[in-house]
Protein backbone atom coordinates (compact mmCIF):
# COMPACT_ATOMS: atom_id res chain seq x y z
CA UNK A 1 0.00 0.00 0.00
CA UNK A 2 1.77 3.36 -0.99
CA UNK A 3 1.98 6.12 1.08
CA UNK A 4 -0.57 8.16 -0.27
CA UNK A 5 -3.21 5.67 0.07
CA UNK A 6 -2.26 5.04 3.98
CA UNK A 7 -2.47 9.22 4.57
CA UNK A 8 -5.58 9.17 2.89
CA UNK A 9 -7.46 6.05 4.89
CA UNK A 10 -5.97 7.38 7.85
CA UNK A 11 -7.80 10.48 7.22
CA UNK A 12 -11.23 8.31 6.53
CA UNK A 13 -10.61 6.86 10.19
CA UNK A 14 -10.21 10.29 11.14
CA UNK A 15 -13.12 11.18 9.78
CA UNK A 16 -15.58 8.93 11.02
CA UNK A 17 -14.32 9.33 14.59
CA UNK A 18 -15.31 12.94 14.05
CA UNK A 19 -18.25 12.16 12.59
CA UNK A 20 -18.99 9.36 15.55
CA UNK A 21 -18.61 11.66 18.51
CA UNK A 22 -21.53 13.63 16.90
CA UNK A 23 -24.28 11.44 15.77
CA UNK A 24 -23.67 8.43 18.20
CA UNK A 25 -25.09 9.86 21.52
CA UNK A 26 -27.64 10.43 19.58
CA UNK A 27 -28.46 6.99 17.77
CA UNK A 28 -31.51 5.19 19.83
CA UNK A 29 -32.75 8.33 21.88
CA UNK A 30 -35.80 10.72 21.91
CA UNK A 31 -34.39 13.24 18.49
CA UNK A 32 -35.66 15.71 17.07
CA UNK A 33 -36.72 14.85 14.19
CA UNK A 34 -37.42 17.62 11.12
CA UNK A 35 -39.71 16.54 8.46
CA UNK A 36 -37.82 18.55 5.25
CA UNK A 37 -40.15 16.96 2.70
CA UNK A 38 -43.16 18.97 3.35
CA UNK A 39 -46.43 17.24 4.52
CA UNK A 40 -47.41 13.79 3.10
CA UNK A 41 -43.63 12.58 3.19
CA UNK A 42 -41.75 11.47 5.98
CA UNK A 43 -37.91 12.26 5.14
CA UNK A 44 -36.40 12.50 8.88
CA UNK A 45 -33.35 14.69 9.29
CA UNK A 46 -31.86 14.50 13.04
CA UNK A 47 -29.78 17.25 14.30
CA UNK A 48 -26.74 14.47 14.29
CA UNK A 49 -26.96 14.73 10.59
CA UNK A 50 -26.65 18.51 10.32
CA UNK A 51 -24.25 18.75 13.16
CA UNK A 52 -22.17 15.56 11.85
CA UNK A 53 -21.95 17.38 8.09
CA UNK A 54 -20.45 20.28 9.88
CA UNK A 55 -18.16 18.80 11.91
CA UNK A 56 -16.52 16.58 9.09
CA UNK A 57 -16.53 19.54 6.71
CA UNK A 58 -14.72 21.55 9.55
CA UNK A 59 -12.06 18.62 9.30
CA UNK A 60 -11.52 18.31 5.89
CA UNK A 61 -11.41 21.64 5.09
CA UNK A 62 -9.07 22.04 8.05
CA UNK A 63 -6.63 19.45 6.55
CA UNK A 64 -7.74 20.49 2.59
CA UNK A 65 -8.10 24.12 2.32
CA UNK A 66 -8.59 24.04 -0.87
CA UNK A 67 -10.50 21.26 -1.77
CA UNK A 68 -14.17 21.38 -2.52
CA UNK A 69 -16.88 20.19 -0.26
CA UNK A 70 -20.40 19.24 -0.76
CA UNK A 71 -23.04 18.40 1.91
CA UNK A 72 -26.12 16.72 1.76
CA UNK A 73 -27.66 19.19 4.54
CA UNK A 74 -25.67 22.44 3.89
CA UNK A 75 -24.59 22.54 0.22
CA UNK A 76 -21.53 23.19 -1.71
CA UNK A 77 -18.60 24.67 -0.28
CA UNK A 78 -15.32 25.84 -2.93
CA UNK A 79 -17.10 24.30 -6.46
CA UNK A 80 -14.18 24.27 -9.08
CA UNK A 81 -11.45 22.44 -6.93
CA UNK A 82 -9.34 19.71 -8.55
CA UNK A 83 -10.70 17.68 -5.75
CA UNK A 84 -14.40 17.84 -4.30
CA UNK A 85 -15.36 15.51 -0.81
CA UNK A 86 -18.78 14.59 -0.97
CA UNK A 87 -20.48 13.62 2.36
CA UNK A 88 -23.82 12.05 3.59
CA UNK A 89 -23.68 12.21 7.72
CA UNK A 90 -26.55 10.05 7.84
CA UNK A 91 -27.32 7.25 4.94
CA UNK A 92 -30.13 5.05 5.43
CA UNK A 93 -32.39 7.90 7.89
CA UNK A 94 -34.74 5.22 7.95
CA UNK A 95 -32.77 2.71 9.69
CA UNK A 96 -31.32 5.53 12.31
CA UNK A 97 -34.71 6.51 13.00
CA UNK A 98 -35.66 2.76 14.04
CA UNK A 99 -32.73 2.20 15.47
CA UNK A 100 -31.18 -0.25 12.99
CA UNK A 101 -27.59 -0.05 13.02
CA UNK A 102 -27.62 -0.60 9.08
CA UNK A 103 -27.12 3.66 8.36
CA UNK A 104 -23.74 4.85 7.82
CA UNK A 105 -21.82 8.13 7.54
CA UNK A 106 -20.34 8.07 4.01
CA UNK A 107 -17.80 10.31 2.72
CA UNK A 108 -16.39 10.03 -0.90
CA UNK A 109 -13.93 12.16 -2.62
CA UNK A 110 -13.25 12.93 -6.40
CA UNK A 111 -10.37 13.45 -7.89
CA UNK A 112 -10.73 15.54 -11.22
CA UNK A 113 -14.17 13.87 -12.11
CA UNK A 114 -13.64 10.53 -10.70
CA UNK A 115 -14.86 9.10 -7.44
CA UNK A 116 -11.54 8.23 -5.94
CA UNK A 117 -11.64 7.74 -2.30
CA UNK A 118 -14.29 6.28 0.26
CA UNK A 119 -15.89 5.77 3.51
CA UNK A 120 -18.42 4.12 4.69
CA UNK A 121 -18.28 4.04 8.68
CA UNK A 122 -20.87 2.43 11.22
CA UNK A 123 -20.20 3.19 14.34
CA UNK A 124 -22.91 1.82 16.38
CA UNK A 125 -21.04 -1.77 15.35
CA UNK A 126 -17.66 0.05 15.09
CA UNK A 127 -16.97 -0.74 11.22
CA UNK A 128 -15.24 1.85 8.52
CA UNK A 129 -15.31 0.36 5.55
CA UNK A 130 -12.57 1.95 2.96
CA UNK A 131 -11.86 1.75 -0.47
CA UNK A 132 -9.72 3.74 -3.38
CA UNK A 133 -11.13 1.81 -6.25
CA UNK A 134 -7.65 -0.71 -6.63
CA UNK A 135 -8.54 -1.60 -2.84
CA UNK A 136 -11.25 -2.01 -0.15
CA UNK A 137 -10.57 -2.97 3.68
CA UNK A 138 -12.83 -2.91 6.29
CA UNK A 139 -11.43 -2.14 10.17
CA UNK A 140 -13.13 -3.07 13.61
CA UNK A 141 -11.37 -3.19 16.97
CA UNK A 142 -8.29 -1.78 15.10
CA UNK A 143 -7.84 -4.80 12.82
CA UNK A 144 -7.93 -4.33 9.23
CA UNK A 145 -8.80 -7.08 6.54
CA UNK A 146 -9.10 -6.97 2.95
CA UNK A 147 -12.30 -7.15 1.06
CA UNK A 148 -12.84 -9.02 -2.38
CA UNK A 149 -16.12 -9.47 -4.08
CA UNK A 150 -17.79 -12.86 -5.28
CA UNK A 151 -17.00 -14.32 -8.53
CA UNK A 152 -20.54 -14.24 -9.45
CA UNK A 153 -21.46 -13.56 -12.97
CA UNK A 154 -25.12 -15.02 -13.38
CA UNK A 155 -28.12 -13.56 -12.21
CA UNK A 156 -29.24 -16.74 -11.60
CA UNK A 157 -26.69 -17.06 -8.98
CA UNK A 158 -26.65 -13.93 -7.11
CA UNK A 159 -28.05 -12.65 -3.96
CA UNK A 160 -29.68 -9.03 -4.82
CA UNK A 161 -30.34 -6.59 -2.19
CA UNK A 162 -32.32 -3.34 -2.48
CA UNK A 163 -33.35 -0.52 -0.04
CA UNK A 164 -36.96 -0.93 -0.25
CA UNK A 165 -39.73 -1.20 -3.23
CA UNK A 166 -40.31 2.22 -2.54
CA UNK A 167 -37.58 3.47 -4.28
CA UNK A 168 -38.93 2.46 -7.79
CA UNK A 169 -41.30 3.99 -9.89
CA UNK A 170 -44.08 1.43 -10.98
CA UNK A 171 -42.48 1.50 -14.76
CA UNK A 172 -38.91 1.11 -12.85
CA UNK A 173 -40.31 -1.61 -10.48
CA UNK A 174 -41.43 -3.99 -13.30
CA UNK A 175 -38.15 -4.19 -14.58
CA UNK A 176 -36.31 -4.49 -11.44
CA UNK A 177 -38.79 -7.29 -10.61
CA UNK A 178 -37.15 -9.87 -13.43
CA UNK A 179 -34.26 -9.01 -11.81
CA UNK A 180 -36.05 -9.65 -8.36
CA UNK A 181 -37.21 -12.87 -9.90
CA UNK A 182 -34.40 -14.47 -11.52
CA UNK A 183 -32.06 -13.85 -8.08
CA UNK A 184 -31.12 -16.80 -5.94
CA UNK A 185 -32.07 -14.40 -3.00
CA UNK A 186 -33.38 -11.14 -2.55
CA UNK A 187 -33.30 -9.23 0.76
CA UNK A 188 -35.20 -5.55 1.14
CA UNK A 189 -33.30 -3.02 3.92
CA UNK A 190 -30.05 -2.56 2.93
CA UNK A 191 -28.61 0.95 2.34
CA UNK A 192 -24.95 2.10 2.68
CA UNK A 193 -24.95 -1.47 4.27
CA UNK A 194 -25.97 -3.67 0.97
CA UNK A 195 -23.00 -2.39 -0.88
CA UNK A 196 -20.66 -2.76 1.81
CA UNK A 197 -21.54 -6.21 2.07
CA UNK A 198 -20.77 -6.46 -1.73
CA UNK A 199 -17.42 -5.69 -1.56
CA UNK A 200 -17.24 -7.87 1.35
CA UNK A 201 -18.27 -10.59 -1.01
CA UNK A 202 -21.41 -11.36 0.75
CA UNK A 203 -24.02 -9.93 -1.87
CA UNK A 204 -23.51 -10.25 -5.59
CA UNK A 205 -25.49 -7.11 -6.51
CA UNK A 206 -27.35 -3.76 -5.83
CA UNK A 207 -30.12 -2.34 -7.73
CA UNK A 208 -31.32 0.74 -6.52
CA UNK A 209 -33.03 3.96 -8.06
CA UNK A 210 -34.02 7.28 -6.56
CA UNK A 211 -30.09 7.74 -5.52
CA UNK A 212 -28.46 11.15 -4.96
CA UNK A 213 -25.05 11.87 -5.61
CA UNK A 214 -24.25 11.57 -1.76
CA UNK A 215 -25.93 8.30 -1.51
CA UNK A 216 -23.27 6.74 -4.06
CA UNK A 217 -19.92 8.77 -4.62
CA UNK A 218 -18.58 6.97 -1.57
CA UNK A 219 -19.68 3.59 -2.15
CA UNK A 220 -18.12 3.74 -6.00
CA UNK A 221 -14.45 3.27 -4.79
CA UNK A 222 -15.35 0.81 -1.99
CA UNK A 223 -17.23 -1.50 -4.51
CA UNK A 224 -14.39 -1.39 -7.58
CA UNK A 225 -11.55 -1.16 -4.68
CA UNK A 226 -13.09 -4.60 -3.93
CA UNK A 227 -13.42 -6.36 -7.37
CA UNK A 228 -16.76 -5.11 -8.17
CA UNK A 229 -18.68 -3.08 -10.59
CA UNK A 230 -20.78 0.04 -10.65
CA UNK A 231 -22.90 1.58 -13.23
CA UNK A 232 -26.57 2.98 -14.07
CA UNK A 233 -28.67 0.82 -15.59
CA UNK A 234 -28.82 1.76 -19.24
CA UNK A 235 -24.48 1.13 -18.33
CA UNK A 236 -23.60 4.87 -17.88
CA UNK A 237 -21.49 6.95 -15.02
CA UNK A 238 -22.92 6.36 -11.73
CA UNK A 239 -21.36 9.15 -9.33
CA UNK A 240 -24.49 11.35 -10.22
CA UNK A 241 -26.84 8.69 -8.60
CA UNK A 242 -30.62 7.94 -10.09
CA UNK A 243 -30.65 4.40 -11.11
CA UNK A 244 -27.51 2.41 -10.06
CA UNK A 245 -26.70 -1.20 -10.63
CA UNK A 246 -23.56 -2.19 -8.30
CA UNK A 247 -21.99 -6.01 -9.00
CA UNK A 248 -19.68 -8.56 -7.80
CA UNK A 249 -18.13 -8.68 -11.42
CA UNK A 250 -18.44 -6.88 -14.60
CA UNK A 251 -19.61 -10.26 -16.27
CA UNK A 252 -22.89 -9.76 -13.46
CA UNK A 253 -22.83 -6.05 -14.32
CA UNK A 254 -23.87 -6.64 -18.14
CA UNK A 255 -26.17 -9.68 -17.10
CA UNK A 256 -28.26 -7.17 -14.82
CA UNK A 257 -28.30 -4.53 -17.63
CA UNK A 258 -29.69 -6.77 -20.23
CA UNK A 259 -32.27 -8.25 -18.15
CA UNK A 260 -33.25 -4.75 -16.99
CA UNK A 261 -33.62 -3.13 -20.26
CA UNK A 262 -35.37 -6.73 -21.87
CA UNK B 1 -35.85 -7.76 40.22
CA UNK B 2 -36.02 -11.12 42.16
CA UNK B 3 -33.72 -13.37 42.45
CA UNK B 4 -35.65 -16.57 40.49
CA UNK B 5 -35.38 -13.44 37.52
CA UNK B 6 -32.15 -12.92 37.58
CA UNK B 7 -30.95 -16.57 37.86
CA UNK B 8 -33.18 -16.88 34.68
CA UNK B 9 -31.33 -13.69 32.65
CA UNK B 10 -28.27 -14.84 33.73
CA UNK B 11 -28.89 -18.62 32.31
CA UNK B 12 -30.05 -16.63 29.37
CA UNK B 13 -27.13 -14.65 28.90
CA UNK B 14 -24.88 -17.86 29.42
CA UNK B 15 -26.93 -19.60 26.54
CA UNK B 16 -26.13 -16.57 24.61
CA UNK B 17 -22.70 -17.44 24.96
CA UNK B 18 -22.50 -20.75 24.28
CA UNK B 19 -24.47 -20.19 20.76
CA UNK B 20 -21.73 -16.93 20.29
CA UNK B 21 -18.92 -19.56 20.16
CA UNK B 22 -20.84 -21.30 17.37
CA UNK B 23 -22.24 -19.18 15.29
CA UNK B 24 -20.02 -16.12 15.56
CA UNK B 25 -16.73 -18.00 13.49
CA UNK B 26 -18.76 -18.48 10.94
CA UNK B 27 -20.25 -15.17 10.19
CA UNK B 28 -18.99 -13.91 6.90
CA UNK B 29 -17.05 -16.68 5.93
CA UNK B 30 -17.77 -19.53 3.12
CA UNK B 31 -20.36 -21.21 4.48
CA UNK B 32 -21.91 -24.78 3.27
CA UNK B 33 -25.44 -23.93 2.51
CA UNK B 34 -28.20 -26.57 2.67
CA UNK B 35 -30.84 -26.46 0.81
CA UNK B 36 -33.64 -27.88 2.89
CA UNK B 37 -36.70 -26.65 1.33
CA UNK B 38 -35.45 -28.76 -1.72
CA UNK B 39 -35.25 -27.12 -5.49
CA UNK B 40 -37.02 -23.80 -6.42
CA UNK B 41 -36.70 -22.41 -2.75
CA UNK B 42 -33.74 -21.06 -1.20
CA UNK B 43 -33.83 -22.07 2.59
CA UNK B 44 -30.22 -21.45 3.74
CA UNK B 45 -29.48 -23.57 6.79
CA UNK B 46 -26.00 -23.79 7.84
CA UNK B 47 -23.88 -26.12 9.91
CA UNK B 48 -23.77 -22.95 12.40
CA UNK B 49 -27.89 -23.21 13.06
CA UNK B 50 -27.46 -27.22 13.71
CA UNK B 51 -24.74 -27.27 16.09
CA UNK B 52 -25.40 -24.31 17.77
CA UNK B 53 -28.94 -26.16 18.51
CA UNK B 54 -27.09 -29.01 20.02
CA UNK B 55 -24.87 -26.99 21.67
CA UNK B 56 -28.09 -24.64 23.17
CA UNK B 57 -30.15 -28.12 23.75
CA UNK B 58 -27.01 -29.71 25.61
CA UNK B 59 -26.48 -26.51 28.23
CA UNK B 60 -30.20 -26.24 28.79
CA UNK B 61 -30.90 -30.00 29.80
CA UNK B 62 -27.35 -29.92 31.39
CA UNK B 63 -28.87 -26.99 33.68
CA UNK B 64 -32.75 -28.17 33.62
CA UNK B 65 -32.80 -32.16 33.39
CA UNK B 66 -36.55 -31.98 33.60
CA UNK B 67 -37.38 -29.50 31.08
CA UNK B 68 -38.54 -30.03 27.43
CA UNK B 69 -36.64 -28.99 24.30
CA UNK B 70 -38.14 -28.00 20.97
CA UNK B 71 -35.34 -27.11 18.25
CA UNK B 72 -35.93 -25.64 14.83
CA UNK B 73 -33.42 -28.16 13.48
CA UNK B 74 -33.87 -30.90 15.01
CA UNK B 75 -37.34 -31.24 16.76
CA UNK B 76 -38.52 -32.34 20.30
CA UNK B 77 -36.76 -34.09 23.11
CA UNK B 78 -39.03 -35.05 26.06
CA UNK B 79 -42.71 -33.40 25.37
CA UNK B 80 -44.98 -33.13 28.33
CA UNK B 81 -42.70 -31.38 30.86
CA UNK B 82 -44.60 -28.07 32.77
CA UNK B 83 -41.89 -26.17 31.13
CA UNK B 84 -40.83 -26.07 27.30
CA UNK B 85 -37.93 -24.43 26.00
CA UNK B 86 -38.20 -23.49 21.80
CA UNK B 87 -35.12 -22.25 19.93
CA UNK B 88 -33.82 -21.01 16.53
CA UNK B 89 -29.93 -20.57 16.81
CA UNK B 90 -30.41 -18.36 13.84
CA UNK B 91 -33.56 -16.53 12.73
CA UNK B 92 -32.52 -14.44 9.54
CA UNK B 93 -30.24 -16.93 8.18
CA UNK B 94 -31.17 -14.53 4.88
CA UNK B 95 -28.96 -11.93 7.25
CA UNK B 96 -26.95 -14.48 8.06
CA UNK B 97 -25.76 -15.40 4.62
CA UNK B 98 -25.72 -12.11 3.01
CA UNK B 99 -23.54 -10.74 6.34
CA UNK B 100 -26.33 -8.50 7.89
CA UNK B 101 -26.04 -8.70 11.38
CA UNK B 102 -29.92 -8.57 12.15
CA UNK B 103 -30.39 -12.33 12.67
CA UNK B 104 -30.20 -13.47 16.07
CA UNK B 105 -30.05 -16.19 18.03
CA UNK B 106 -34.04 -17.06 19.75
CA UNK B 107 -34.62 -19.30 22.94
CA UNK B 108 -37.77 -18.79 24.39
CA UNK B 109 -39.68 -20.87 27.42
CA UNK B 110 -43.39 -22.03 28.10
CA UNK B 111 -44.20 -22.19 31.34
CA UNK B 112 -47.18 -24.21 31.34
CA UNK B 113 -48.67 -22.70 28.29
CA UNK B 114 -47.46 -19.35 28.32
CA UNK B 115 -44.30 -17.59 27.03
CA UNK B 116 -42.71 -16.56 29.81
CA UNK B 117 -39.00 -15.79 29.49
CA UNK B 118 -36.90 -15.19 26.21
CA UNK B 119 -33.80 -14.04 24.53
CA UNK B 120 -32.69 -12.51 21.60
CA UNK B 121 -28.83 -12.45 21.52
CA UNK B 122 -26.90 -10.49 18.19
CA UNK B 123 -23.42 -11.70 19.16
CA UNK B 124 -21.93 -9.78 16.14
CA UNK B 125 -22.82 -6.59 17.54
CA UNK B 126 -23.04 -7.60 20.77
CA UNK B 127 -26.65 -7.39 22.28
CA UNK B 128 -28.60 -9.44 24.49
CA UNK B 129 -32.43 -9.01 24.48
CA UNK B 130 -34.23 -10.54 27.29
CA UNK B 131 -37.47 -10.42 28.55
CA UNK B 132 -40.10 -12.58 30.77
CA UNK B 133 -42.92 -10.64 30.43
CA UNK B 134 -43.18 -8.00 33.28
CA UNK B 135 -39.17 -7.18 32.36
CA UNK B 136 -36.68 -6.20 29.16
CA UNK B 137 -33.87 -5.34 29.25
CA UNK B 138 -30.96 -4.93 26.72
CA UNK B 139 -26.92 -5.77 27.44
CA UNK B 140 -24.19 -4.66 25.78
CA UNK B 141 -20.54 -4.84 26.52
CA UNK B 142 -21.27 -5.51 30.40
CA UNK B 143 -24.23 -2.74 30.93
CA UNK B 144 -27.75 -3.52 30.91
CA UNK B 145 -30.70 -0.73 30.61
CA UNK B 146 -34.66 -1.42 30.66
CA UNK B 147 -36.50 -1.36 27.74
CA UNK B 148 -39.68 0.13 27.41
CA UNK B 149 -42.00 0.34 24.29
CA UNK B 150 -43.60 4.08 22.61
CA UNK B 151 -46.84 5.48 23.87
CA UNK B 152 -47.80 4.94 19.96
CA UNK B 153 -51.96 4.36 19.74
CA UNK B 154 -52.57 5.26 15.89
CA UNK B 155 -51.37 3.70 13.04
CA UNK B 156 -51.15 6.76 11.63
CA UNK B 157 -48.43 7.43 13.95
CA UNK B 158 -46.74 4.23 13.83
CA UNK B 159 -42.96 3.44 12.47
CA UNK B 160 -43.63 -0.24 10.66
CA UNK B 161 -41.57 -2.55 10.25
CA UNK B 162 -41.96 -6.12 8.60
CA UNK B 163 -39.00 -8.27 7.23
CA UNK B 164 -40.28 -9.35 3.67
CA UNK B 165 -43.14 -8.71 1.17
CA UNK B 166 -42.64 -12.22 0.13
CA UNK B 167 -43.68 -13.35 3.71
CA UNK B 168 -47.44 -12.56 2.55
CA UNK B 169 -49.99 -13.97 0.70
CA UNK B 170 -51.37 -12.16 -1.67
CA UNK B 171 -54.58 -11.95 -0.15
CA UNK B 172 -52.61 -10.97 3.08
CA UNK B 173 -50.32 -8.59 1.33
CA UNK B 174 -53.48 -6.53 0.20
CA UNK B 175 -54.16 -6.24 3.95
CA UNK B 176 -50.92 -5.60 4.83
CA UNK B 177 -50.98 -2.44 2.07
CA UNK B 178 -54.18 -0.96 3.83
CA UNK B 179 -51.70 -0.94 7.12
CA UNK B 180 -48.30 0.08 5.30
CA UNK B 181 -50.33 3.22 3.29
CA UNK B 182 -51.49 4.18 6.96
CA UNK B 183 -48.46 4.13 8.85
CA UNK B 184 -45.77 7.04 9.27
CA UNK B 185 -43.28 4.84 8.36
CA UNK B 186 -42.25 1.62 6.65
CA UNK B 187 -39.18 -0.46 6.63
CA UNK B 188 -38.49 -3.95 5.31
CA UNK B 189 -35.97 -5.99 6.58
CA UNK B 190 -36.25 -6.83 10.45
CA UNK B 191 -36.21 -10.50 11.47
CA UNK B 192 -36.77 -10.48 15.17
CA UNK B 193 -34.32 -7.77 14.97
CA UNK B 194 -37.51 -5.64 14.49
CA UNK B 195 -39.60 -7.05 17.43
CA UNK B 196 -36.47 -5.79 20.00
CA UNK B 197 -36.59 -2.20 18.65
CA UNK B 198 -40.46 -1.93 19.10
CA UNK B 199 -39.31 -3.17 22.84
CA UNK B 200 -36.50 -0.57 22.74
CA UNK B 201 -39.08 2.11 21.67
CA UNK B 202 -37.62 2.76 18.12
CA UNK B 203 -40.38 0.92 16.47
CA UNK B 204 -44.08 1.11 17.11
CA UNK B 205 -45.24 -2.30 15.09
CA UNK B 206 -44.41 -5.22 13.55
CA UNK B 207 -46.64 -7.30 11.15
CA UNK B 208 -45.80 -10.23 9.64
CA UNK B 209 -46.76 -13.69 8.34
CA UNK B 210 -45.66 -17.33 7.97
CA UNK B 211 -44.08 -17.01 11.12
CA UNK B 212 -42.80 -20.60 12.69
CA UNK B 213 -43.87 -20.80 16.05
CA UNK B 214 -39.75 -20.73 17.09
CA UNK B 215 -39.49 -17.13 15.20
CA UNK B 216 -41.91 -15.71 17.62
CA UNK B 217 -41.97 -17.61 21.19
CA UNK B 218 -39.12 -15.91 22.64
CA UNK B 219 -40.00 -12.43 21.24
CA UNK B 220 -43.34 -12.41 23.21
CA UNK B 221 -41.67 -11.80 26.50
CA UNK B 222 -39.52 -9.22 25.36
CA UNK B 223 -41.79 -6.93 23.40
CA UNK B 224 -44.52 -7.77 26.34
CA UNK B 225 -42.02 -6.87 28.88
CA UNK B 226 -41.72 -3.82 27.34
CA UNK B 227 -44.87 -2.90 27.82
CA UNK B 228 -46.15 -4.05 24.03
CA UNK B 229 -48.63 -6.33 22.90
CA UNK B 230 -48.84 -8.99 20.49
CA UNK B 231 -51.43 -11.27 18.94
CA UNK B 232 -52.25 -12.60 15.97
CA UNK B 233 -54.41 -10.86 13.05
CA UNK B 234 -57.61 -12.25 14.41
CA UNK B 235 -56.74 -11.14 17.95
CA UNK B 236 -55.69 -15.30 18.98
CA UNK B 237 -52.31 -16.28 21.04
CA UNK B 238 -49.29 -15.99 19.10
CA UNK B 239 -47.38 -18.25 20.02
CA UNK B 240 -48.06 -21.14 17.26
CA UNK B 241 -46.97 -18.30 14.86
CA UNK B 242 -48.80 -17.45 11.70
CA UNK B 243 -50.04 -13.89 11.36
CA UNK B 244 -48.85 -11.94 14.10
CA UNK B 245 -48.93 -8.35 15.08
CA UNK B 246 -46.77 -6.93 17.82
CA UNK B 247 -47.32 -3.12 18.84
CA UNK B 248 -46.36 -0.89 21.34
CA UNK B 249 -49.78 -0.46 23.09
CA UNK B 250 -52.42 -2.47 23.10
CA UNK B 251 -54.78 0.44 21.61
CA UNK B 252 -52.14 -0.15 18.43
CA UNK B 253 -52.61 -3.41 18.23
CA UNK B 254 -56.49 -2.86 18.45
CA UNK B 255 -56.33 -0.41 15.54
CA UNK B 256 -54.03 -2.86 13.59
CA UNK B 257 -56.45 -5.50 13.44
CA UNK B 258 -59.21 -3.43 12.50
CA UNK B 259 -57.50 -2.04 9.74
CA UNK B 260 -56.12 -5.85 8.47
CA UNK B 261 -59.80 -6.85 9.10
CA UNK B 262 -61.60 -4.15 6.67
Amino acid sequence: MSADLEDDFAFLHQLSRVAAEVVLPRFRTELAVDNKAGSGAYDPVTEADREAELAIRAAVLAAHPGDAFIGEEFGAVGEGAARTWIVDPIDGTRSFVTGIPLWGTLVGRIDRGRPALGLMAQPYIGEDFLGDGNRAELWRNGTGRRLATSRVTAVADARLMSTSPAMFSPEEFARFERVHATARLARYGGDCYAYCMLAAGMVDLVVESSLQPYDIVALIPIVEGAGGAVATWDGGDPQHGGQVIAAATPALLEATMALLAT
